[in-house]
Parts: C-alpha cells; sequence; structure tokens
C-alpha cells in the first residue's frame, strides 16, 4: 500500500463522504468545520431515536468522550454497533481515558463492544488504555513509561485496533508496521480540540480509503500537520492560527501534499 | 409593505430586541455572536423549566433541531406554544429533515403544535416537509423534485408559514407572493452553521418588523448575504472568512444596505 | 498583600494548573480557549461519575449557569461540594440571574450549599442574588438600582465572598476592601462569552494565587482588559477582534502587565 495523502484526498473531495461525529461540546463546531474545509461533510447527531439511521448514510464514524455522560455513551455504542454491522470505519477518541475512572472505563466499554477501525488518542490515553503506566492530567498526557512508537505498536497488538498516537511526532501502529508523522507545529497545543480535529480528520481519511486504515490514520495527521505548518506563516498567536487552519485546510493542494507529507515508516 | 432591509436593521438597531434561541450544540456560540454582531441580543435557554418564562422577554424565538433530543424537543414545544400564545414570531430551522425519521417526525411536529412564522431551511429539508422528493444527506440538500421558487410557494400553502428555502439564490414565499434574495458568496457554504446563522437572523429581523414576515425573511438573508459578500473581500479562505463575517454584520451600513440588496418579487 | 497580575501570571505559566470548568454550552470552545492562551489548563466535564474525581485533580473549579439543566445542576452541586471540602477555590457565574426564577434560584442554590470564593457576574445579576433592585434581560444587565462599587461590597458583605461586578469599569470587594479594574475595550461587549471568559480567567488567577482572592479576581480582569486593548488594536469588528483576543492572551507580558494594568483601590 502507498502512502499517498495527496491521492486520498484527491478522492476524498471527488466523494464528499458523510462523516458521522458523536462528539464533545467543547470541539463540536471546530471539528465541523475542519471537516468540510478538508472537502467531507460533516453531520452531528446524538439522539437514540436517530444515531443508528444516521450512521447508516455515513461512510465514518467518528466517536470522541470528551464531555460525556449516559446517553451519549449510549449513543455511541449503538451508532457503534450499527456502523461495526455495515463495516463502516470507526475512529474513537478516548479524551481524558486515565483522568476518570468514568472516562477509562468508558472507553473501554466502547473498545469491547465497538469494532474500532482507529484509536486516536495522546500517549497518555493510549497508554492507560493498552494498561501501560500513564499520568494523564484532566485531559493532557503529562507522562508514560514507553516511548510512543513502541505504545503504539503494542497498543494496537492488544487492543486490535491501529494505534495513533499523536504528539510532537505521531506514531501510528497496526502492530506489525508503524508509520511516524512529523508534520504540525507548536501552536496546535495553543488551541482547544485541534486533537479532536486530529480524529475528525482520521475519520475524513478513513472514509476515503476505508481498505488501508494505517495509511489513512497517518496521511490525515500529515494532511492537518501541514495545514498547521501554513496556518502558523502570518498567525500571531493561537487565535488568528485557529482561523486560519481551516484556510489552510481548504487550500490543501493534493498536487504538492505528497511532497510535503512528511511520513516515514520505522 | 416595501422591502427596505435598511430601514428594518436601523429599528432593530435602536431597539436591540431579546431573540432566544433554542438551537443546536454546533452553533450555538456562532448563532450568538451573529445575532449580537447585527445589533439585537441573543438568549440561549433550553431548560423546560424557564423556556416559557425566558420567550415572554424575547421579541422572536428560534427553534433549530439541528442536534435533537427527547428533551430540547419538549423545550421547543413548551417554548413555541407560549410563544404562540403571545403572537410572537417564530422560526422554524429543520436541520436535517429528510436525513433521519426522527428529524422529519420532530419537525412535522413542531410545525403542527406551534404557529411557526417563518420555515427556514435548504431545499432539501424544506421539500422534505412539503411532501415533495428530495434527497438529504446527513444536513446538506442534494436534490429536490422542484424549482426552488415553486417549492417555497408551495411549502408556504401547505404549511400556512413563510417559506425560506435558501441556496445560490434564495426563495421565500408566503404563498401569494414570493421574494427571491441574490445576495451571499460561496464561502458560506464552507462554514458549519451559516444556514442556522440565516436562521437566527431571520428572527432578529422579525423581531423588528413582526408585522411583515415576508419582507422580514427576504431582509435578513440580504443583510447576511450582504455582510458575507463583504467578508469574502480579503479573505484569505474559510477560517478568516468566518472571523470576518460578523465584522460585516456588525459594520452593515443602513444607508447602503438598501441599494446592495438584491431583493426582487418573481 | 500587593496587586500584581504580572508575578501571578508568572507563577500560573510556570504552574500550569488544571482549572475544572463546568459552564454553558455556547462558550465552552471560547472559556477553553482562553484558558489555554493564558497558560494554564481547562478541563471540562459534567458528568455525575465523575466530576468529583476530576475536580480533585483541578487547582480551580468554575461553574456558570449560561445554559442550565437539571443533570447540570447536580454536577455543579456535587463537584462544588467536593471542592469546598478540599478548599479547591470556586468561581460562580450567576448568567442571567434576575432573568428568570430558575436561574435565580439555582444561583441562590449554589450560594448556599457551596463555598463560592468569587461570585463575578454583571451588575444585574449581583444586584438580584444580593437582593437590590435590578433589571435583567436575557443575559444583559440593563440598570440596577445601586451604584457599582456600592453594590459589589454589599454582595460581598450579605454573601460572604468576593463579588466582581464587571462593566465598563469592574469593581471587585470581599466586603472590607475594594478594587476598581479600568482595563478593557468597548468591543469585549459584541462578543458572546467574554464575561463566562472573564470568569474562567478569575479561576486561572486564583488557582495561582489562592491565597489572595480578591487580587486573583482583580488581576484576572485586568489581564483580560490589557489583552483586549491588544486585541482591539488592528482588529476590524467583533469577529477579528475575537480570534485577536486569544493571540494577546497568549503574547501578554508578565513584565510590564503590572505597567499596564489599571487596578486601585477605592
Amino acid at each position: 500500500m502507498t502512502v499517498s495523502p495527496g491521492t486520498t484526498l484527491r478522492q476524498l473531495r471527488a466523494r464528499k463522504p458523510l462523516v458521522h461525529q458523536i462528539t464533545n461540546y467543547v470541539v463540536m463546531n471546530e471539528t465541523a468545520n475542519a471537516t468540510l474545509a478538508l472537502g467531507a461533510l460533516p453531520v452531528m447527531a446524538h439522539a437514540r431515536e436517530e444515531v443508528e439511521e444516521m450512521v447508516g448514510l455515513a461512510s465514518a464514524l467518528v466517536l470522541n468522550i470528551g464531555t460525556l455522560s449516559e446517553h451519549w455513551i449510549e449513543a455511541m455504542l449503538l451508532a457503534g454497533r450499527a456502523a461495526s454491522g455495515r463495516a463502516i470505519p470507526i475512529v474513537l477518541d478516548p479524551v481524558g481515558a486515565g483522568a476518570t475512572a468514568y472516562r477509562t472505563e468508558t472507553a473501554r466499554r466502547i473498545l469491547d463492544e465497538v469494532q474500532v477501525t482507529v484509536l486516536r488518542g495522546n500517549a497518555g490515553e493510549i497508554a492507560t488504555l493498552a494498561g501501560v503506566d500513564a499520568e494523564v492530567r484532566g485531559v493532557e498526557s503529562m507522562a508514560t513509561g514507553l516511548e510512543p512508537a513502541a505504545l503504539a505498536r503494542g497498543a494496537a497488538r492488544q487492543l486490535g485496533v491501529v494505534a495513533s498516537v499523536t504528539g510532537p511526532i505521531d506514531h501510528i501502529s497496526d502492530g506489525a508496521r508503524t508509520l511516524d508523522v512529523a508534520n504540525g507545529h507548536p501552536l496546535l497545543a495553543s488551541v482547544t480540540g485541534t486533537g479532536c480535529i486530529s480524529s475528525a480528520l482520521t475519520g475524513c481519511f478513513l472514509a476515503a480509503l476505508p481498505e488501508a486504515p494505517l495509511e489513512a490514520a497517518a496521511e490525515a495527521l500529515a494532511a492537518l500537520g501541514v495545514a498547521a505548518e501554513d496556518a502558523a506563516a502570518g498567525a500571531d498567536g493561537p487565535g488568528t492560527f485557529h482561523a486560519r487552519l481551516y484556510d489552510a485546510l481548504a487550500a490543501l493542494d493534493p498536487d504538492t501534499l505528497d511532497g510535503r507529507a512528511r511520513i516515514s515508516e520505522t
């Protein structure tokens, strides 16, 4: 499988896949706008009465536990099981797993009951779910006992997913192969929800390349990273960077993206 | 009735009407900011315990079903019935009607139980509610069986509302007369929630011109369209366009708005 | 106690305290981004199952009643009592108190059952809670029967809190001493949620200076006001001002902040 974010982006823009997102209150507007700027169609729906029907229209499902409560967990499980049954790819973003028992248990329950394709989180969250020592403070990863590429590989094997561990360098593994992505910019860490955006874009790339989730997950992070590099040029801080990030996602050029993406196999 | 968005905007800014919005999680911040930038006062409240009291303070009510669940439907019906009883104008935005049965049925139930003044949606949503063949994909209108001006007229007659069908050209009809609005910019479609913003601004214009809902609905779309034209000049993409849209709404000049508004009767 | 926002800001950035926020849907993204831009870590969590555990990790708790419902009130009380028991400072933002009975009663209930450190609101909201005549329209303060410095002093004495009454000039009192803050910019009033942001930043400053809540509350408002002054320079309206506000918060220079802060004791 060739890793070519430009090719996948071109397909995504031609197909405009619908990406169903059940995500947290803090970032809904932001992940919807990032999805739209990239070239896919977002839809947010969380009612038990409609999630199974809505996910049936979608080409990918993104589950994000950033602001949990009982009805939302139920909706995530319903949508997740429906997507699993139809082989619709699923991204899980276990926001804050490790910070509270409720988040850790909910993420584990989704991993148990739903066919998660890509688990996208920071090192602390993924380490928690893989049973490795980790410190998570609120929703920030502080420290883990494992080097992140090894963590991605181990989590992928143990949990049966593509593990996508984001950080200054991202590590994505299906347990057999591991890809690193070296794009991005420090300003991403100064805006809330950029991790959630990376999960949403992972859903977009999976929708366009469902047959190769390892590659799709890495390409999504490379695309976001390249856009962040563009957005940072000329930004005066986190606020203007944030506005420019959508400009940059919309302006991503499939013809130059492959040359700019810094994806390597380790 | 003369169509003069400048006159209505001047009245709106003098009166600063309170516009009660029960809307979806994705766009709450955006519709509140658009309301404020235009010159009205937004208030968001959805608890069954307070919606009837809150809407009693308001000059218009905006109901938007973009992220439904049971408690929210109940709140919309309570607020809607209270507003109907006091002759407070009501805008319904049936986000995603046609995409799932839950959304279609909820929009129908609100139309049945509440005195909706203006129904503002895309062609697919309005066609679904008027019983015309339509394709809705998530929250995007894909295709309808009717030319949109005829759709607006037919929906207005059948549903007993002012139907406001937005698209590259907007068509607003009370069943007898139909107005077209040709303002706007393609970048509006690249930002999530601009449809919801158009519904919120429709509520603002109705609050200032409650005696003429057809004109108010058209003027709101013209005002948003002119602001979008201004915002697009100098924008680098959807993110900077989005930020500049609030600047442009706040800077709308009542003295030049009538000359720039492209509203015509068909 | 010396009032030195620069010193407190330096400590805050060194410690990066976690600030737990249970706030309204409209402004969650904005208060999280302001917290992050200033240099602290935001976490949003509202489930009854986790709020007590989450607040135990935090250095301050911010409660904001802007979009209430029963589960959220219950979560605020649970988190508030847990924080009170651990002497974690608590900010209450009584959004819309005075507009509906539900909001007024909820704010009173939190003040009764929780050890609120700082009550941050507009004049109408604070007057309502202090039993002074006030007019609140939606979430906007219209008029009160008391001069605001006297209102702050009276509310502080009666409610046993630091009362932080924001407006063109802010008045912060612990009942004995009253500080005025004369920083800020009119554009703050044109963006929704800037009041909520001031409450979130009050939580950040309290986390860094828990031993001096009067000073912390005033310093937070001075920091936001100075950032607003910077953001307004070069802004074209509320939208670009809003984006630039996060830039300005991130760029706040502790070395010059004390000289620019206009805090005085009355």
